[in-house]
């Protein structure tokens, strides 16, 4: 079998697990003598929003589980290891359907967002609450008699209001239609990117499945004390940061055959590593070129700013940060002391973060 | 000192913790480096949509772990049991901001509604995750290291779904603006009523205090096995149902002095007790006047409704239901076996549900 097959089959016996989790939260409702109409609608949010992305926060975690195993997972394993996948989707789909309004946005994966589909509006934004709610819904019915119960559930608490905190920041500080670049910094770039993204998007998946595994607070290997799960963030956070800026700079630089779609971080007023960049490169008329030309819908101004990138060279700037960033998170992961081989679960392993970084780096979408 | 003194002062206690509850928050979120307007931003969502209620869900929480452990509380008993009657008031908020939006509802508790607020608009949204957020840093700070800690996590997941739930049939079944009576009745309503208000509304704060007071899944006393909560659900949920069927029928029938705002549940096409007992009484010619005049905003179709609420003799009809009501919870408060004088905590009272019951039964406001 191919690369590509394998990888399409494995996205599939994810997939696989969706339904059945479906069905599952819509056999709950009607357990609860929930009336048909709503019963439906509550099985139209759930296929409409929650598969159907890249499933790229999910899937780590089956794949984390099995690194840390060190071994197949049985068909209970795998289950449960898709399963806490599928409660990251659902809460990115809680994020998304919800931004989607917020951000009063048109399209999202290929279809309209949901708060724009016929008979749905305001409806959306308990229909995101839902989504939310049936993460510890499913958490109770699969873990609720197993030690790592409590930790699952403060690692969804916990990232949840992260993000929040994050999407808190990114709203007040790039509100669409009202550009004020003073409000734009690399340290509130920096907040941004960690709170909004690297928490729900990297650690999350990776503490899960080390909880799964059983990989306790610290213990010793080699002689070295080792505390797995801040040395799991003291990475994850970075790689999210690098994962951010990558997405930021594909956004201006990234061709629509590339990336998938058109850019527009420069027309919607976004607090991007670009423009925070080039904010702190530019010299007075540079930055009078930014006031006058950002975040605003018309083609001649957003060109204007792109103009401005090229001569700041931001392509340049990205390449360094780039090899700098790999180099700075390389060096973290060779810090992990290894287990011998044949040990299963329990302790930390230096793939975990390899598998991760080598999706990342150099990618072009 | 004066009942109403004592009342007062009872009050006033409580919302001190929330001073302390909010500073504690907002010094979190200064260690988590976020950014300052943020900081000040979520200090004001927090003032704005959390206190200024009546605050019965809150206190009812320590009046219920005063009762079951038959004694004044200790300090720290009194700090724990209030902060998580302000959990519940956290809750509350998380739903009524966003309530708000979804109803585009215009003023609450006599102001703005916080979406409304100048600036605010969609953010609202998030500020509302925010507030739900904050229930669980709050729980994980001050019960992490107790037994009751997961239990009470679970009684917020639970409950926070349930009124979710409530809140979709609600939605679509009584949407503003889209007049069907045909999608109307005493079954949905019921539903409506448990899932929306019960729940949230009288189990949750009796749950939790019984958790905290460390009351067990079941206990044998006087002979008899107990399973206290599902005699608290038992008796909580139809008493949540009597205090909404009373909400609605004051809606319509109460004057303006006694319930301190105007009814418009008719004209808002709300899916209330009274339509549903016209409907199901109406002949085909009151029918039609129901179709004719519900849900519209205009004061003689509203007074046409009202004649007909007089005609079917609804005030009788709800006196009716009252007492019968009323009967039936006494009858199975009744039932509960009562410990021996001298037991702390860990056993269920009676005069808990007693105490609801007294402030709910002929209130007029």
């Amino acid at each position: 079998m191919s690369t590509a097959d394998i990888k399409q089959q494995r996205r599939k016996r994810f997939e696989e697990v969706f339904n059945r989790i479906r069905d599952e939260l819509i056999e709950h409702m009607k357990g609860e003598k929930m009336p048909r109409e709503a019963i439906e609608w509550y099985h139209r949010n759930l296929d409409f929003n929650v598969p159907g992305g890249k499933l790229n926060r999910g899937m780590s975690v089956v794949d984390s589980v099995e690194i840390l195993r060190g071994r197949r997972l049985l068909d209970d394993e795998y289950f449960k290891a898709a399963l806490l996948g599928w409660c990251i989707e659902l809460l990115q789909a809680f994020f998304l359907v919800s931004d989607d309004i917020m951000d009063q946005s048109i399209t999202r994966r290929g279809q309209p967002c949901w708060y724009r589909v016929e008979g749905v509006g305001e409806i959306a934004i308990n229909d995101s609450f839902m989504l939310e709610g049936a993460i510890y819904h499913l958490l109770k019915k699969y873990f609720r008699s197993e030690p790592c119960y409590v930790h699952l559930l403060e690692l969804f608490h916990d990232t949840t209001y992260q993000t929040e905190m994050g999407q808190l920041v990114d709203l007040i500080t790039a509100p669409e239609g009202q550009v004020d670049l003073a409000k734009f910094s690399i340290e509130k770039h920096a907040f941004i990117v960690q709170y909004k993204t690297a928490y729900y998007s990297f650690y999350l998946s990776v503490a899960l499945a080390m909880r799964v595994c059983g990989v306790p607070e610290s213990y010793t290997l080699n002689g070295d004390t080792i505390e797995p799960y801040k040395v799991a963030l003291s990475i994850l956070l970075p790689l999210g940061e690098y994962f951010q800026i990558q997405d930021d700079f594909l956004d201006y630089a990234g061709t629509p055959e590339q990336i998938g779609k058109i850019g527009t971080d420069i027309v919607d007023n976004k607090c991007s590593w670009c423009v925070n960049i080039a904010l702190s490169v530019a010299t007075p008329a540079q930055r009078k070129i930014l006031d006058e030309n950002y975040g605003q819908k018309d083609a001649a101004k957003e060109a204007a700013v792109k103009a401005l990138y090229e001569e700041l060279g931001l392509r340049e700037k990205y390449k360094a940060y780039e090899e700098s960033a790999k180099g700075r998170i390389e060096k973290l992961i060779q810090q992990i002391p290894e287990p011998e081989a044949g040990v299963d679960g329990g302790v930390l392993r230096r793939e975990v973060f390899t598998s991760f970084l080598n999706k990342i780096y150099k990618r072009t979408k």
